[in-house]
């Protein structure tokens, strides 16, 4: 009866587990060494480094000029097969450096085997790593500049509409959806200074660390470091193969910003329930269910929050790789490219959806307001009129707000529901200015300490953002 | 003139950043909901959830026999084509539920879409996810239990081959290699515990949680369960569709695992090197360099240790999608599938490495026994002798040994090489007797504690693991 | 006049790193060496084990009885001292094995240093942690059991309270709180099961593997074994003193705890939030603001959600700490300790806050019940009928309900408040009973399946939870 | 009998656990809201936070001078008594913030109530937290140009010591020992660099953001920027109070660093192995065994090494705090300080260690040259000759010496252990030449390429560390 289903069982397990290594070492050993299958993204970098070392070979002689236009043109050729798909990788070759350089040698022959020279596979690789992640900083950055500049759009078309503040979930004070939006610019704008920074701190050559001490051939390593857009070489030879603390700050930065991003997930993900209704997104970021039409999930902001996982683990995944590993050059880096492919791939797919996300939300201005009034929101504002009219000590303010709140609170009013009576009878010196402070509008206008959600501050800074962005 | 060089660069940026997303929300909404890029390593389970509840449907009378007839055909012709590979996979249908769903009616018609019915994708992926870890987990405890088998069987053949036993990696007291391997035994069989157990607590059925709560139709969830093999459903729907907690326990299992592995790994690291030259691997498990024949890389046990990262990354990843999310589904919960696939193939990997070196490994006999004489090694045994045969309180021992050893190292001399009557000038108690117990023979033999080092203690736990595990 | 500002910053660096390890190695070497500052929390445990030793000692003839006798009372007077406050601990004795050994020593003389027979450092530590950690796993467990029979009486008394069931936080069909609350049960339950599991893995003796292979003395280790409630003395030395996976595994259980007490406080901050206003807490679990009395921040909410951090940290270091270490003592392992207490200090707040947030909260029916009903949350309902009363496939019923919910949505009406005609304009078949399923009471109710939100089956499995935990 | 030891185990459990919340929510909440048992290693800054504050309040005339002076006076009595240890710190005020603003009021009354006019505790602890991080990077950032500088003279003292390059723990080629210290010049002077990007990124005053919105206090949040170092205040107050990434900057750097340091720790414990005995490392850092003196436990290197795994703990911690947090601020934050003052006082232990080691060991020259020369190291040098004066393709060269080491080893002799005739057996182009290129020697001195090892360049890289330096 159940046997039909029971044999699936036994068939799962073994497909997944039985034999697949049960040829032995060969099988295990080729799964071990093979990193053709992920570390060929990195293919352009690979070309792009031979094709400087051969430059340089042939500038300071160690290779001919016949050689290195042969080698230029025989990886012309392999990068355009790659391109278009048309080029057969062999795991066999194990790697994206032997399985390019030996297509080459296929192709041009001598001078293939030749442009080895004064290099390894261990300068290569760390070459090759360092160049996809500036790649892969170079783009990042653009693309948290473009969510930046949509923040920041909509920051100032929003600079004066009011919402409430929150600290603990709890309104606390009315603020602006652009002061809002605002912080946000901050928290990407630092995340791309970290990415600014691990650029700067990696933009070094370790092309011609050769194996690990370096190389007798007279090879000019400041002039392929220059021909590569490096700031210059790195100073040990050593170091260069054995470090990757680079990849490691590029995940962290990448984790930094996708905390961020997770944040500001969380936040579409509560504003878009329909007891806030904050915002609504478009169908084109949310997905529903062919059986409830008004459900709206918003599956791009979730995933972004959950994407924040993979990232911690990345960068944990690094970091423990490297601990405690001795010098120099150990096969267990070759544990650095997943985490880092993976890591700017995700982080451009989160980007690319916070970016759509904030041009496609439509704050629900009525609702964002009505909000903001609620819950004595303007309790600071009217401590703060007892401090600077009457001069009372801060803490005293706050013990006759505390006051008038209860009494509010009991009338079922507003503080502005409160006569100036029932004001006086707390507190004899209060007058009628008290009412201008109570106001949502005339709380957040007041607040024009520098970086406070005064909306002219907002729109100036918005500004301010804009022109940086440009 | 570095302009070709500097073009490489520009097109590699653009290729990887520049516009895979300027298609707008479409394509980075395909991107995310898309799973099927990785979660069609499901099939198998999806398929074998769905021949339960189609049968159960029948018997319930929800469906007529003809339909899950027509299912459980149409469902094997699937099976057939995905094995083998001439199954279309589709993105458009977003995941392999929906892919093999569609094709399913597009096969079989009206009967198809009657499928689903009782149960949601929400308590569906809940099932697959819950099968795919369990058949995972039988297959790493038999890849586990084969790894005990071969230290066990390495063990009995070495139960009495001494060896330096290192504290802080400085020898301490003599050992033998079978009861090192042993050690790794006891460190494996927990794993394997901790494996069963997450497999006991993970097999309750989630299937007819539907979507949340729950259904009206007369769904019998005790018959599916028993049909895929649980110990019965779960008792939540709630819980059923929101917990991912059997997901962490497993990457935990796999992480703690690949820990223990990583310490073996870094062990064959260490003897392999020359100085150590404790044990030769094969080239089978070594990589050598075509300039340096001498060299042998133990390539596979750093990839082992390496690995390691990934495991705790894994786990720190799903332990972080899962913190602070509320009840119930979420699309976070997407990403559970990819550490956990992750990381059961890193571990099978790693165990059929770490499997393949203690078999493959030569332990040098003389060198190891060589290494445990040196260094005062019996200092402890002869201690001992003084607190035994002088009644001498335990501290003192100490103390009198310390003298002892000084001397020896004064006298370039092991501690046999000392003549009685300079052992009796310190301690004047000292007789003949102290002699046996001062060689690396002596003192294993002597640990026969339960647990302890001597020989026949060994062979003897070697023999139970054995029977144990046959 | 900033100059006393600026002086202050000066200050303050230099009394933070200026010279505190100027005074050179012994500085540094006492910090490193002394962990008298943490390890003094396992006094219990370190008396509890020499306790046990010393009788093993004397029973088997290794140490007089005499001397047994001594040792017992020295060490009972010693406990004494440090429950009253009156133990001086001294840095300098670095640990707690020896500040209580030389303090016994000083007390009762010759006994005193007989104690350390047959014992080393090495596995007088991974006894003290394991038996810590026993205690810790039971007090934990009754914790945990604590916050159950919380969540099943406040189950049992709301299994018919009907609130909105979230997927996405979407509201997606009505649920009863007492189910919400179940679904923590599962989870909590299945965390007790961990730690049980684990307290079973870790419940082997490693008492008298000595420094690492045993010893020669003729000691019991069966006998100390079950003197402290161990299941038997453990089968390796070397494993016994170079293995720490029952203090990674304890971690992880806490930290996946403490991961579904953050799923709680999430819930807990966004219920209490007032557009949702699903549920109050007393002022015993909030704190207000002198300024804004209507502020109750959920603190504790917040706190338990945000320890999830440091229980993940702490699982991190532990294995990190362990990846890659050669056997078998190491002084890294000394970092076992500090993550151990850590978790389980903060994981038995998280509980008691946790316990005490479920008894007093205020679930606020109306507003619950009201919330249930919005957004065409019986649309499953109205489909799974067509289905069950019409034959029609599943997925055409789907199609049909979507057309309803649309007509529903465009008349501004709940799905009741269509006529019969409109709903047979979409589909003929439709009769008078489909009325039946539209209510949100109706909805729960038929939702009987096994682990269904039906009220019945609700307060069944509370009631079986109930005498479960009693 | 056992009954004594038994009483221990409940007396142990009831004590940790029993009752120690049973008092009931108050415990739990103090429990939870008290931050003073470890917020108080801020106080420094807190003071120094708040006469700036007073100091703007004055200058811009919200409150008087006197006032301004009688906090002056008032905060320099309560520095004063901290500092002597005369301080009363109160669990009941919870913070530091409250400890020191209510003593204040106690000393000078009405002019202490009026300090926290303009701010709130939410900007203040952002204060707070950021001065203390920056005040520990200058700490850490000269404790690392310590080490560096330790480095720095050992390389030059050793830049032509001869050692074995490793790669994979095999011995490769021939380097020194200077060079192989430098690699960590160039590792720690990234982490410096990265703790400075941190510094800079963090020095902005939150202080003036007050509760999250700002003030309508006229307060000049660049003047208090100013007086407290920063370059300037924040631009958005809601970011100022919400955001710690500054933190986890900062944990990200020092666990980072801290990797590097247990790369180095490991080979202090693989170099002081007597099978390596490459340095030697005296008393004052290592520990021994009253029984074993010639055991030198390396316990300062492993607890280095060992504290990685509490530095990426911390950093994964506060990631986890933050991830999907909405803003402002919440409880979660109050977890930021632990981890921050545990990375920062663990790391300037590990420093303070590894410097002192740096200085303190002594690299044995001749076992590390007679190691350099072991296991055809120059065999890539002999390759490299075929090349340059055969003009031999790079992989045809590396065939050749294959088949010379092959013949050497068969020999059993060095690669200069075979005659001129011998290798000309194998390519008839080889001239006597080539012996100039097969000593250790002359290997390293070859490679001077730029970060190479030849002496010459590392004598040079050693002097230009040192004047960067000094």
């Amino acid at each position: 009866m159940h046997s039909s289903v029971g044999d699936e069982t036994n068939k799962t397990q073994n497909s997944l587990w039985g034999g697949r290594y049960a040829e032995g070492p060969g099988a295990i050993m080729r799964e071990i060494n093979a990193s053709i299958g992920f570390d060929r993204k990195m293919w352009r970098q690979d070309i792009f480094g031979s094709l400087a070392h051969a430059q340089m070979l042939s500038r300071v002689g160690i290779i001919s000029s016949e050689d290195e236009a042969a080698i230029r043109q025989g990886l012309a050729d392999i990068a355009r097969d790659i391109e278009a798909g048309g080029f057969a990788w062999s795991e066999a070759l194990e790697d994206i450096h032997m399985n390019i350089e030996a297509r080459l040698t296929e192709r041009i022959g001598e001078a293939g085997k030749r442009l080895h020279t004064g290099r390894s596979r261990n300068d290569q690789v760390a070459l090759d790593v360092r160049l996809w992640v500036r790649d892969a900083i170079d783009g990042l950055d653009a693309q948290i500049a473009d969510v930046m500049r949509a923040l920041v759009a909509r920051a100032a078309e929003h600079a004066g509409t009011v919402m409430p503040g929150f600290t603990h979930l709890q309104p606390a004070q009315p603020t602006t959806f652009g002061h809002h939006l605002l912080a946000y610019v901050e928290m990407l704008s630092r995340d791309r200074g970290r990415l600014a920074d691990c650029r700067a701190r990696l933009n070094e050559s370790p092309l011609g660390a050769a194996a690990l001490c370096g190389t007798g051939f007279p090879i000019d390593r400041h002039m392929t470091a220059k021909a590569l857009g490096f700031d210059g070489p790195t100073r040990n030879s050593l170091d260069s193969v054995a470090s990757r603390d680079f990849a490691a700050e590029f995940l962290f930065a990448c984790a930094m910003c996708a905390t961020h991003l997770s944040r500001f997930a969380e936040e579409i993900v509560i504003w878009t329930n329909p007891y806030f209704g904050f915002v609504k997104l478009s169908d084109a970021f949310t997905t529903g269910s062919s059986i409830m039409p008004q459900k709206r999930n918003p599956d791009a902001a979730e995933l972004v929050r959950g994407k924040t996982g993979r990232m911690i683990g990345n960068l944990v995944g690094m970091l423990t790789v490297m601990k405690g590993l001795a010098l120099t050059y150990f096969k267990d880096m070759q544990e650095d490219k997943e985490p880092v492919f993976d890591a700017a791939e995700n982080l451009a797919l989160a980007l690319a959806a916070i970016g759509g996300m904030v041009r496609d939300m439509q704050p629900q201005v009525a609702r964002l307001e009505a909000a903001a009034g609620a819950g004595f929101s303007t309790a600071t504002d009217l401590a703060d009129w007892l401090v600077r009219e009457l001069k009372m000590p801060f803490r005293d303010a706050h013990h006759v707000t505390g006051k008038l709140v209860a009494m509010a609170e009991q009338k079922g009013v507003d503080l502005a529901g409160l006569t100036l009576a029932e004001m006086q009878a707390v507190e004899p010196r209060i007058s009628e200015g008290i009412f201008d402070v109570l106001s949502v509008g005339a709380s957040v206008r007041s607040r024009t300490s520098y970086g406070g959600t005064a909306p002219a501050n907002v729109a100036k800074m918005a500004a301010e953002w804009k022109e940086k962005l440009a």
